[in-house]
């Protein structure tokens, strides 16, 4: 029925003041009001629908998309939003589009690398949207190893030009999102080339269609790269292929701030240091996770919800059936997954406050932290990336047959996150990057007190030799007790991949056979660094009822939820005993029914609208069976009772008149 | 270039002779032969071209499909196809359809469930397909819990008939692949009473449209249930939902082979023992189990040709970059796939086996072996089909950036293989079954000796004493010593949980608190018959060069991958130490590299065709770039340089005149 709300008797069980839970999760009571504000507005506005998706062509979904962007546009030039707001308008939208370029990589890119003078001319221009930009590094044969770019930028020392080319195939750019047919210009990454000398690769402001008809300029062939995963998700948006057929640019459109050619052609490092970089590499990967946590508690919600619905077995003397909420597996499939949300949304808030800290240092030229802020960030990335994915699927498997359907929302926010893990740095690449750092840091030991989040590495020499001291289940309760034990663990898999790259004859050469082990290493870092952002958040003041307890749960749920996942590396380093990791275990099943009452009034903290979460399953009121019923009636394949193809396809089988039909 | 292969100097370098591995993948010369022509007749027929799916909408699809059925239908008797032929024709079309419900679920039903006299009148007609059928079990509120069914099938003595009714909204069907649009006939799960008493849940043959025009019969009410996960994939199937209105059917369509309803109404169990269900049941899961062989196969394949394709850093002195298949992260990701696809190969060719097995007992009223046997296709199911969907995904990413694409093929196998992780049995449900009978098993150790599978267990008490004899790397390639392992982690995991429920007031409050650690037993149960089916079938003659060493280098790099993987479980069960655990790591690195040489040979053994593949990434010849490119150009958005929609939203942007537009 309409207006009841069927998760009513969960919600009363919270033992937490919800609204201040949205607080938190939001960060500030300020961050709240915004998102609040901006999700609401997306969730009433019916240009923003997207129900609809399922059934849109390829055409008609990007048509869709340009439709919502530039109604977005206008609200926020209307409603005179903040760039802060206009960002959340975008994120509830909830469509990848054109914009999400222009805002988070061709705006930042020309801040960052671009000199005083072309942000003068170039910023405004794109800010007011006189000019729709793209991000064009990667090439049809290269992502992940940028030095190696085929598409060439010759100067032209006659013309004070530079000559955009695609010498092959293979130097075709192939991805940048809102190439195909919308954006008029791109940073184009290419091999700066004076005078037969390779200058390394550098970011070129191209101009790639006419401002005036958007038709493509000369020598610039430009393409869509084709469908993607899923239905609608990244299918709204036109990711291309662009080749240059000796296009000229004036010299002044080749970023500067960093390095510099001349009139003359001279290639001349600048004043300004190339590490400067470094701050945008922070917020960009803050944004990843943050968008991580925000991916993975809408997966989240949606299972919980669902699940509390949910009955299947277990029924007594004719009663209801039990919530599959209930079942012991459930939840240790599900918990963890929440506690991973609320871990990566503390981590990305962790992550504002470093990008804070990495730009008053670059200001004063100390760079000591950047290895250490570089390796931090990287493993965050990857870390929070591939939890995430994997978390959504899981979330999908959890709600059943029902989670299959797209009207679950489940298919096409997995579709869409994927590739999360794979752009802005392969996953495992980022892992490796973890590693050489955690092999420098390692080796340097003697020499240099590691900083950071790799503080505690310098702490090794005890961490290899103390073992843990539980005792109890309840002991594992103890934050000091769980830092500990994921310190020992990652410091001793460094440690111990460093002493077995020493019997091999190059370092190169033993970094590559031991880089999966090398890996695993980095992983076990970067779980440090998650579970000590997440204790350290709750040594602060978190004020409502009942909340910091029930984050507090949440904490150790996390925690030890990777303590027995890995629990091999833990009893493998010898730091845990297996009636350890065995009481941990334990005190795990303990936690999970302390979630139990609090798992619905926990993702209501998330403050989703249903609009947001765009899922029969996850509806704040749990009506999920006749809304799925209605949902699926507006399938097409409904219009009629005898679909298309009956009568051609399906009646001469039946009838056995197939031999003399027309197929 | 066209017709060059760029693969040829991998495939040179294979140690083995690939025309007979390909016969010891098909199972035997007679299977190969005949897969090999089925492929070979879909891929070379116009009708069966795949490549424009993704431009296709929900009707089209569909149509489409419909299409490719008659067609094929039309092949099956035009070339007199064996059903052996046939359902590999059906494989190869590579497209769910309502044929694969008629023939993997509708006609064995009927064999399975129905009177001689019922087999006699029904088969026929379905054989013939003069009827066409769906299985109708599943309902909006009940999937896993068929004892929770709510459809009635009310006897009615007066008219000899059943009245099949939907009592409530969650009781309509929800699912039944062919439902909505094709099918004529469904076998409907109902609940069964007569006089107001409930006798369980029972089959019930029901008529769903006429056979003259197609339409409903009276008091049905059928649809669609919506799009499903990705773009093609099941959404080519009209899965549907059923209402019904007090339909009478007659009282002889109650399938009654083992339990009967007379005239009079009463209720009677046949002489038929009920068990006899238990061989459907085991060749229903030896299919998935071969499927998700298939599956992985195909995944394994695209991604492994890519890899040697793909080149990512390490140039030295400008030569060629490293293949990222010389990666040993990108190896330690995708070899345990290609020998998991292999393990689950020979699994399945097990299973063929154990059905025979079974049928002849049940033949001889021998019911011993089928708790056994019931629990070991539980497991197997949930094991494979779980592998094998987190496996296609890591073949994605192992694609970088491409394997989004839906032209790589990975996005679409993923969206289509994922639900057998839910159908036939939910996998964390399957292994909570085998749970139950690993319990009992080790419960019943003093009185009863396991037999199959179990048998291990019957030396529980030795193996949760004995320790790991393994001194160096090289002890691991042993297969006793490996098996052992597996054994003792399982016994000691299975005997651990069976002494930690005896703490509990109750078993079943046990089971409940305990089920997660239980469903970590099953795995490991399970993972015992998969390594130990895999060193059997070695144990037997393999002809060819190379071939059976092959096998054993990829049978080695199962079992250590898992034995890593699950180090945790090895470790806290005491049976390993971890040095003992890091040589298994040590070998498994060296088995890579034996691997590697035949990696391309070993995947061509699938002796996949490029239609069935459908993916750009994973061609035979490895011609990757360009054909990359001319996929994409076929997208609908590439039909024009200005697509449609920029001049309406983007042009009003870029001029400033957003204000003045109407959107
Ligand atoms: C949806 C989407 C949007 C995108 N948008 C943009 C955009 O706007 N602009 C843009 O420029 N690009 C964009 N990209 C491209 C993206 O940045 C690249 O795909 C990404 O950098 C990965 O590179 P790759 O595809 O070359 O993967 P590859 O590097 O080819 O990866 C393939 C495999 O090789 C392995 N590998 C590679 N190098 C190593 C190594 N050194 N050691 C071990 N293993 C290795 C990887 O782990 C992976 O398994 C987008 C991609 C996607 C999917
Ligand atoms: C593509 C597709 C095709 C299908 N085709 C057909 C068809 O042709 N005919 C047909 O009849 N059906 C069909 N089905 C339905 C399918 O059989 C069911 O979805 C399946 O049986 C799972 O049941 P469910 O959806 O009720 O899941 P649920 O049982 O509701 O599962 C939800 C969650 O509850 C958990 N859970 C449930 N019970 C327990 C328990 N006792 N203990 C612990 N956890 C539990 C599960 O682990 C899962 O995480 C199809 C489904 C799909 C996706």
């Amino acid at each position: 029925m309409e207006g009841v709300d069927y998760l009513r008797d969960e919600r009363s069980k919270a033992q937490f003041d919800v609204e201040t839970m949205k607080v938190a999760w939001a960060g500030s009571p300020e961050a709240f009001l915004v998102c609040d504000r901006m999700a609401k507005l997306v969730a009433n506005d019916p240009v923003f629908e997207k129900f609809s998706k399922p059934m849109l062509g390829r055409k008609e979904l990007f048509k869709n998309t340009l439709r919502k962007t530039a109604h977005a546009w206008k609200l926020v030039n209307d409603l005179h939003l903040t760039e802060e707001e206009a960002k959340w308008l975008r994120h509830y939208i909830d469509e990848p589009s054109y914009t999400d370029l222009q805002w988070e990589m061709f705006v930042p890119a020309l801040e960052g690398q671009g000199t005083e003078e072309q942000k003068k001319k170039w910023v405004p221009l794109a800010k007011t949207m006189q000019i729709i930009g793209t991000y064009a590094q990667t090439e049809l044969g290269h992502g992940s190893n940028v030095q190696g770019l085929e598409t060439t930028a010759t100067f032209d020392r006659q013309s004070d030009e530079f000559v955009i080319h695609s010498p092959t195939l293979t130097s075709s750019k192939w991805w940048p999102g809102g190439l195909a047919k919308v954006t008029t210009h791109a940073i184009v990454y290419a091999r700066l080339i004076i005078d037969g000398h390779f200058y390394g690769v550098h970011g070129f402001i191209v101009q790639l269609r006419s401002l005036e008809d958007h038709s493509p300029l000369p020598g610039i062939t430009l393409g869509d790269i084709g469908m993607k995963f899923g239905h609608g998700t990244y299918n709204t948006m036109d990711n291309g292929v662009a080749r240059f057929d000796r296009v000229r640019i004036p010299r002044d459109q080749m970023l500067m701030r960093v390095s510099q050619v001349t009139k003359e052609g001279k290639y001349m490092k600048s004043n300004v240091p190339r590490q400067l970089g470094y701050a945008t590499m922070v917020s960009v990967r803050q944004t990843i996770v943050s968008d991580a946590s925000k991916a993975l508690s809408r997966a989240v919600c949606i299972a919980t919800r669902y699940s509390a619905i949910r009955r299947q077995f277990g029924s007594r003397d004719g009663g209801p059936e039990t919530q599959v909420l209930d079942y012991k597996t459930q939840q240790s499939r599900l918990f963890p997954l929440v506690a991973s949300a609320f871990a990566f949304r503390f981590a990305s808030d962790w992550l504002k406050l470093l990008y804070t800290d990495v730009k008053q240092r670059l200001e004063v030229n100390d760079f000591s932290t950047l290895p250490e802020v570089h390796a931090c960030t990287a493993g965050f990335k990857s870390l929070t990336t591939a939890a995430t994915a994997e978390g959504i699927e899981e979330c999908r498997k959890l709600c059943g047959g029902h989670g299959y359907l797209i009207s679950s929302g489940l298919p096409e926010l997995f579709a869409f996150y994927v590739p999360a893990c794979t752009y802005e740095g392969e996953n495992v690449v980022m892992l490796l990057q973890v590693a050489r750092f955690l092999v420098k840091t390692v080796s340097d030991l003697g020499n240099k007190q590691p900083v950071g989040t790799a503080a505690y590495l310098g702490r090794a020499s005890l961490l290899v030799q103390k073992n843990c001291v539980v005792q109890t289940a309840e002991d594992w309760l103890n934050p000091i007790a769980i830092l500990e034990a994921f310190e020992a663990r990652a410091a001793r898999m460094a440690v111990g991949c460093c002493q077995r790259l020493a019997e091999f004859k190059s370092p190169e050469e033993g970094f590559a056979e031991l880089s999966s082990d090398l890996a695993e290493a980095s992983l076990a870092h970067c779980q440090v660094i998650v579970v000590s952002t997440f204790i350290r958040r709750l040594q602060q003041d978190i004020p409502g009822r009942g909340v910091k307890q029930a984050l507090e749960v949440l904490c150790n749920v996390y925690a030890l939820f990777l303590l027995h996942k890995h629990q091999g590396d833990f009893l493998a380093t010898g730091y845990l005993t297996p009636k350890q990791a065995s009481l941990a275990n334990d005190q795990l099943r303990t936690l999970y029914s302390k979630v139990r009452p609090n798992a619905i009034a926990l993702v209501d903290s998330f403050n989703h609208t249903d609009h947001y979460l765009s899922s029969v399953l996850g509806r704040y009121d749990g009506n999920v069976y006749p809304k799925l019923y209605e949902a699926a009636l507006k399938d097409p394949l409904n219009d009629s009772d005898i679909a298309d193809g009956i009568h051609q396809y399906v009646q001469p089988i039946l009838k056995q008149k197939l031999h003399s039909s027309k197929l």
